[in-house]
């Protein structure tokens, strides 16, 4: 090795895009908490509280209910993984490019997979799904609730009792929704949900909140085969975080640090409150962006308040631009995946940086950039227009 | 929710169980550097040198070198579901609790499987490997290097060139000997290896190291049948670690912050004397629980310095003598598993804590419970003897 990389010090960054989300201060405080075993008594303690506390954000019941070991997707494999078995019948609601990565799980899980498909930027109704519930008649459907790569959020309220009338267990995909928009858990019947830390919960990524209904822990308990994947095999995973607390795999003790603190901070808060600050802030937002003549991918009947995701204008180059927000300004917005790469730019504000500060300086930030590439708009536009949302709706 | 659990202030403890061990202050300190997105060219260059820290730490030149977004375990499937495809045939070589964990997971990866044990506490010797390669020529051996549940240490230096005689890839667990014990993967043509953050680099648990030399990706690339763990696939994986930085899954910055800071700690003070230190530790340590009657569990010829896993005397009650050291005394070692439940204590000094300070305080500590619990020994004999190896070794 001829020279070590120097201390970290990074320039300072305002993450607006789809994630990560800026962590909370208290949460990256709280992690230089000195580590604890994974098994003494003080860190089971600390599981138990939040588990206690991710149950409540879940709006469950569910005794299966803490995070797993590792970041967002891995929540959706183990989702899939443990309620799947090869050969069984399932459907996959795709509406953007995470609702595409759910198929490609299932299908590696040896789903016998049914594949219902929406435009890029809205959402399905039930009716369609009722009808295929009916033609396939699946053990398992998954569906993602809030669309990242799209900004659409797909209403799951109504779904888990209509999976139920067919026998089908509904997994939904919560990453992108869990600490900004309502999730309920119990109240719409959903089996199998799971989510990610550094969104709405404003941890960093690492872990993958999962909760499985009694409905789905029967499921699993009636598997015929081993979990395919002995990381994420819940059967194993259930006796630590249950009640015997017996070693499965080291717990990553500093996230679990994290995401206790951040539970704790979204609870302090409200979840109403929390879901509202949400919809506040992108009212703001979205009349600023429109005000600078930019447009929804997603239907006006399905926008997400925490992804707000916007077409390009013609003639603005998407690489240019984001580099220039993030090294003029120090500002991350995301880029377009799949089928909207270099079309769409994704703005998130979501858990702690669901607020007016964070709103107001990347539209006038977007503004500079948009001008400075030629757009034709009027200076303060954008700004003006959130501020005025901010004036009415305080 | 009634009331909210409050602010996080665990009673302080010294981790010389199996792990996880202490982080290194400066690794807690880097972790709370405020998050970069996971695409941010910062956090590319920060992804770069942590790659290029972690070949100098492997000794390889193997440019797929990451860590693996999750703990070690998932680092052990990450190898055999990448490398076994179903019906591929395959060899574990097991001796401990961590080698059937190996059996079990290249069962669920669908190999014909032969499985070669040795007793608890030994290692296996080259010419018995041999006979078993030829007999049986597979695709992929699986054995560990350090056996976390016994204390042994398994000679693979030799094994490579082997395994390469027959044409068999050889995957090695190096979670327990990186960052502690010589691991040189190029001059031992080691195919495929993984380790953890939380041993012998003294970060927290949460990523797992692992290289793939050329002739294993090789084999990957040869698959004919896609990867059955999504998040674990590396044909999807390395596109992000490699030179496209294309995204796959959000990255755990935080975690990658922290170990490029234990990277950093452990080549500033050199692979060669870190080795040593753990040596002249380990020699410490164990004339001290020698001196206090306990016996290693593992054979003389293979005993790991960095875990000292010793029989509890007869008579000792485990958990009430773990417990007591733990509540008062603050320091955690491990119990036993697998075979050894309730029959062995596993102490580790690992990374930071392999120091004649730690060494001291386990000794004086544990002393003192044995002697609570009425073993016959002469108190201050087993801290005189670790103090008699730091003054004539010194």
């Amino acid at each position: 090795m001829p020279t070590l990389p120097g201390q970290l010090t990074p320039a300072p960054r305002l993450l607006l895009g789809p994630g990560p989300s800026d962590a909370h201060p208290r949460v990256l405080a709280a992690m230089t908490t000195p580590l604890l075993g994974h098994l003494d008594p003080q860190f089971l303690e600390l599981m138990a509280e939040t588990q206690s506390m991710l149950r409540e954000v879940f709006q469950t019941k569910n005794p299966l209910t803490f995070p797993i070991s590792a970041t967002g997707t891995a929540g959706m494999e183990a989702c899939l993984v443990n309620l799947i078995e090869p050969g069984d019948v399932a459907v996959v609601c795709t509406m953007g490019y995470f609702g595409n990565r759910m198929v490609d799980i299932a299908n590696r899980c040896g789903a016998q997979l049914t594949v219902l498909e929406a435009p890029w930027g809205e959402s399905f109704d039930l009716q369609r799904i009722r009808e295929t519930l009916r033609a396939v008649r699946p053990k398992v459907l998954g569906i993602v609730h809030a669309e990242t790569s799209t900004g659409a959020q797909q209403d799951i309220s109504q779904l888990g009792r209509l999976c139920h009338e067919f026998n089908t267990l509904l997994v939904t995909d919560c990453v992108t929704s869990l600490g900004c928009t309502p999730v309920k858990l119990d109240e719409w019947e959903v089996d199998a949900a799971f989510s990610c830390s550094q969104k709405g919960l404003s941890c960093p990524p690492g872990l993958a909140p999962l909760s499985f209904s009694p409905r789905a822990v029967d499921a699993l308990k009636a598997r015929k085969t081993k979990v395919r994947s002995w990381y994420l095999d819940l059967t194993s995973i259930m006796n630590y975080w249950g009640g015997e607390r017996s070693y499965h795999h080291t717990a990553p003790i500093t996230m679990v640090y994290a995401i206790r603190e951040g539970l704790r901070i979204v609870l302090e808060e409200g979840l109403e409150a929390r879901w509202a600050r949400h919809v506040r802030n992108h009212r703001a937002l979205k009349a600023g962006l429109e005000a600078m003549g930019l447009t929804y991918t997603a239907a006006p009947h399905c926008q997400l308040p925490q992804l707000n995701a916007v077409r390009i204008p013609d003639g603005v180059d998407d690489v240019a631009s984001r580099k220039k927000l993030l090294q003029e300004f120090g500002i991350e917005i995301g880029g377009g995946l799949g089928d909207f790469k270099g079309k769409v730019w994704r703005i998130g504000i979501m858990g702690h940086n669901s607020r007016p500060s964070c709103v107001l300086q990347v539209l006038a930030a977007l503004e500079s950039v948009l001008l400075s590439a030629g757009v034709k708009l009027t200076a303060g536009a954008g700004v003006a227009a959130a501020e005025e949302v901010y004036a009415t709706a305080a």
